[in-house]
């Protein structure tokens, strides 16, 4: 019953990341890493690659910059089944920040970009691809690009050399009738690259847009333990392999990394459904004023932060 | 852009005191009676209607029998567009428990029944019908129901007079695929009627297999402030107006009553997303394991619910 195309990338260090800096200690990555090979997960993305000059290693942590000795400290020579990626940002990145492949412990390197960075990124991921890595486009922001700039980024994108492109909601705003067309554009308009999705939980369909995803052949599937991730987070990864039937996906490591160390973490960081969330996600607005409503004292009082979404809409 | 047929019915208080035995204040019940009838919604389930042979008055709340006293003491003689409603089981409830429509604030009459009941659930439903209520039927536990049996009691249900029928994943085990499905079947075995949905979110699928619903033609929708509702809850009342487009509903009184009633409730109940829930789904299982799972001193060791199971499984 399963497809064996499909590959299942775990980037619960890399988006989970966005709501603490990247301060986690070294047991949990470990304790991730751990899970992911020992579940059959096919990709971990463990953070993004980016440079000191972006951002100042005082106040993030380690996983956004990716150095190759952070990641020895974690994986050793990563001689497992599992392979590892990392994000890089346009603008936050230089090209010679890239090491050869043969230097490092990354197997595929993600470049993620807004549509008007469409040729950067390219001109980024393929030259991340001559260094010997595989390489995704992750064009973000897609729920609020008027079709013509998208079908124009799609044009160049075809005639790009890189062969995975993923659609992505960053805002949590999309169901499945509209993950369904755009997915199909991509697919008209890429014919021969595989599609990906990396879905966001504000209106608790993160899941269900993976699966549509999926029955409409998108072979990359973006995925979080627990859902952790910026704001609502992410497509639970326990939920995704329930669904999925490939016999070599294993639930029992994932539900003990849940156990051990996602549900304690859960005491920190209020990621998840939350109603600031669902609100910038019904409005396709960026969640960044929900992130910072919950980061304040007013945390509570939805109905306040209900009418300062709705004036903002006035202007 | 919104189709005028659709109905949404909030059960909060009747499948969210499957969690605390209907043991609700007042206050509480008012002020979900008060979001309802301010945000614009069709129907309010209050409860079950039931008799104190099958269920003790000291034991459960008052919302477990639905006597006409209790409700009039909350909603009045509800002069407003909000029409009421109760659930009925087939089994504990006699026929002349069921008022004429005229000594009764209820307008509506839900049976809720399993598939070997659905001889009962017809005579009851056109039982409440003739003392003049509206009636549905809600054939529950479908996912575990045979297709022989399942076309046969629709075609029981074409023959009768209830003029609505509902699809409900009793146990949030289905997806997408299989809600689109029984839909069409439920839609080509009983021309005339009305659907409606029905859904719980052990899988996150609550409110995308209702949007699938939507999209299949059901009319008639279920579900409750903040996905309250048995183990992992049901569709969330302000993801589904959040995404109707009907301007009927209002979301504030929405948001008002979570912040001030449903969160705090939150911190005494424990619905939603949880690992036990999420297992039991994905396994097509009735919640009760994972409930008890969740009420136990084990309710963290989520790697030994897993295997406890997957043991079930094996004999």
């Amino acid at each position: 019953m399963y497809r064996k195309e499909i590959k299942v990338l775990d980037c619960t260090v890399r988006d989970g990341g966005l709501m603490n800096k990247w301060m986690f200690s070294d047991e949990f990555v470990k304790a991730v890493y751990k899970a992911c090979v020992e579940s059959g997960i096919d990709y971990m993305e463990i953070g993004y690659k980016s440079n000191t000059k972006s951002f100042s290693p005082k106040e993030y942590g380690k996983w956004r910059f990716c150095d190759e000795k952070a990641m020895a400290e974690i994986v050793g020579k990563n001689d497992t089944n599992l392979k590892l990626s990392a994000m890089a940002d346009i603008g936050r990145i230089e090209p010679d920040d890239i090491l050869p492949k043969s230097e490092s412990l990354l197997d595929m390197i993600r470049v993620a970009c807004y549509v008007n960075q469409i040729d950067k990124a390219i001109w980024l991921a393929e030259h991340c691809m001559d260094k010997g890595y595989e390489a995704t486009i992750n064009l973000m922001a897609v729920s609020t690009v008027m079709e013509r700039d998208l079908n124009e980024a799609l044009e160049d994108l075809n005639k790009s050399k890189v062969p995975v492109v993923y659609l992505v909601d960053s805002y949590g705003s999309m169901y499945c009738e509209q993950v369904e067309l755009l997915v199909n554009k991509y697919r008209e308009r890429l014919p021969g690259k595989t599609l990906g999705v990396h879905m966001h939980n504000n209106m608790q369909l993160a899941f269900s847009n993976t699966i549509t995803g999926i029955i409409q052949n998108c072979n990359m599937l973006d995925a979080t333990i627990l859902g952790i991730g910026r704001g609502a987070g992410n497509c639970p990864l326990e939920v995704l392999l329930s669904f999925l039937k490939n016999p070599k996906f294993k639930l029992r490591p994932i539900y003990k990394v849940i156990q051990e160390h996602l549900i304690p973490l859960q005491k920190e960081i209020d990621w998840g459904y939350h109603i600031p969330y669902l609100i910038t996600g019904a409005m396709n607005q960026h969640p960044r004023s929900a992130m910072k409503w919950m980061d304040s004292e007013n945390k509570e009082d939805l109905v306040s932060f209900f009418n300062y979404m709705m004036d903002q809409r006035d202007f």
